[in-house]
């Protein structure tokens, strides 16, 4: 185990390490669609391909990392079955790729989890385990647990095959659309963005790779400047996927391939994402969204030009809006 | 021009109608996508394909119809440019088909619209007249006008040129996945769901088309089984797109094509749009969502079967949600 990981960790990740992942999920992943707005590309007079992983399973790019993860278990893994402690989209794509694989996938999560993901993750078909609402007690308890059974803990973000996963999403807008002037992807742990700054740099490599993150939770664009982590300490940003902090592995790929760290302030992201819902139709969750502020952000730049926007999940709380609806009609 | 309303009056529409429009419009309009879900198809055990015409131009369905009949005008009425009274999509729709022919368009709106509406229908360059709030006060002002300026009125479904125009969603769906055992369109006016029934009937005779009806605005059910059109009195739906009642030309369709029409409660409505949000992720209005609701009414018969269900728009004013979101994070 130690010799691989050292391995894998030295190792710079590429292409074909997409490319492989690729062939190994396609025919279980959605191939989600690449959409267009005029309204968009008034705005930015730059033609814009938005690559929809909220139509992904589960509601999130995600799906594709957990299920190259789990497909490439030994069989002795498989076995014993997977863990990892997450409130959010990764839980959920853990769950659904364990059980499409016949593994047994136990989620740590907080009590406080909001009820509907408990209910979703449950769904799926994974044991939920409850720990104390820090995330040094979902760590512990995950890291026990893991021990005591030999479940495999699939890490969200910082793991070759997590990331090689989430790099398929731009290795199908690019081979769809083709060569991009730009592409832009929201940064919180990094998996998503090291993925596609892979792929992206692999296919084209005189595209530019923007990330955009919550102001409210800088940590990436300090860490980018500073040339070392800095952790992630009290998000407090609406963008709920993108309050981690980088791991090494994510950090190394950043470090390499991507081209700028955009900062979104809150208000930008709320009008991002309702210009998603309103004028494109597609529900889009607040670190869904931030891609897109992030675009609005650098018009000036990609006038005239193409860019990818990569528009990563749709999981969102609905509850209150249709309790009001339900409210209105009775 | 009495002559010719006369002729096509009693010529029955039938499949090669739809593909003439289909000829005229297929470069102008968005080729929505057709969508799947698996857990609709596991909730009905049925393969159901959504055509989701919340991607339109103008974010419904209308915009097929509107363009078919402002590219079929003479020069003489292009010159003189189209009215119609419409305080919904169908305004919008004839707005932007008008400013894409280069024709004048004007829409009589109620003083009472929300000014969302009449400031997109603005943002397609149309002239706005408001009149008072009534149907009637409606109709007059803009009969008046187009008398006085010898504007063609472009009535929002009643009319050949617009069911024609309406059916092309569905000879997309049908062509793209092949023949459909059911298929579920929502019933106000009746444009789409004779368009629909046209279309269909003449592409896989066997089968079966349901159009979905709010049971607060009944009258196509009553209609339907009485064999007269009864105008839709005091329609209370939260479907503001589905409270107008049959026309002569749609009901004659709607009587030869139809096979039932379903009644759909107002929290029918409501979960079917919250499906349609939540799993899905696709913004949908209240009218869009209750082809769906239809379908889950008659999950019973269709298992094991095919269905399409045509999402029809996607129009709804998310003001009081994004402004909670601006007050949580401010």
């Amino acid at each position: 185990m130690l010799f691989w990981d050292s391995l894998l960790r030295k190792h710079m990740m590429e292409l074909s390490d997409v490319r492989e992942a690729y062939t190994r999920i396609k025919d279980h992943v959605v191939r989600t669609p690449v959409m267009t707005s005029t309204t968009i590309d008034g705005l930015t007079e730059c033609q814009v391909f938005f690559k929809c992983e909220n139509f992904q399973r589960v509601g999130a790019f995600k799906f594709r990392g957990a299920f190259n993860t789990v497909s490439q278990l030994t069989d002795e893994e498989r076995k014993k079955g997977v863990i990892t402690h997450s409130s959010g989209n990764h839980a959920q794509a853990l769950a659904l790729a364990a059980k499409m694989l016949g593994v047994k996938a136990t989620i740590v999560m907080p009590t406080n989890s909001p009820k509907v993901k408990v209910a979703a993750t449950r769904g799926y078909g994974a044991d939920i385990v409850f720990c104390e609402n820090s995330t040094e007690s979902r760590a512990n308890v995950a890291n026990e647990l893991a021990e005591k059974h030999g479940y495999t803990l699939v890490h969200p973000y910082n793991d070759h095959r997590i990331i090689a996963g989430a790099g398929t999403v731009a290795l199908e807008l690019i081979e769809e659309v083709g060569a991009l002037d730009y592409i832009f992807a929201p940064v919180g742990g990094g998996g998503l963005l090291s993925g596609t700054a892979i792929a992206t740099k692999g296919l084209c490599p005189e595209a530019k790779v923007i990330a955009a993150e919550p102001e409210n939770a800088d940590d990436a664009y300090r860490s980018f400047k500073a040339n070392k982590i800095f952790p992630s300490e009290y998000p407090n940003t609406i963008a709920d996927g993108l309050r981690t902090q980088l791991g090494d592995l994510t950090f190394e790929v950043i470090k390499k391939h991507v081209d700028e760290i955009v900062l979104i302030s809150e208000q930008e992201i709320i009008d991002a994402m309702r210009l998603l819902w309103e004028r494109m139709k597609l529900v889009v969750e607040p670190s869904g969204a931030v891609s897109l502020a992030g675009l609005l952000k650098k018009s000036n730049d990609i006038s005239g030009l193409t860019a990818g926007v990569i528009i990563s999940g749709g999981n969102i709380d609905l509850t209150e809006l249709f309790g009001s609806y339900s409210k209105q009609t009775n």
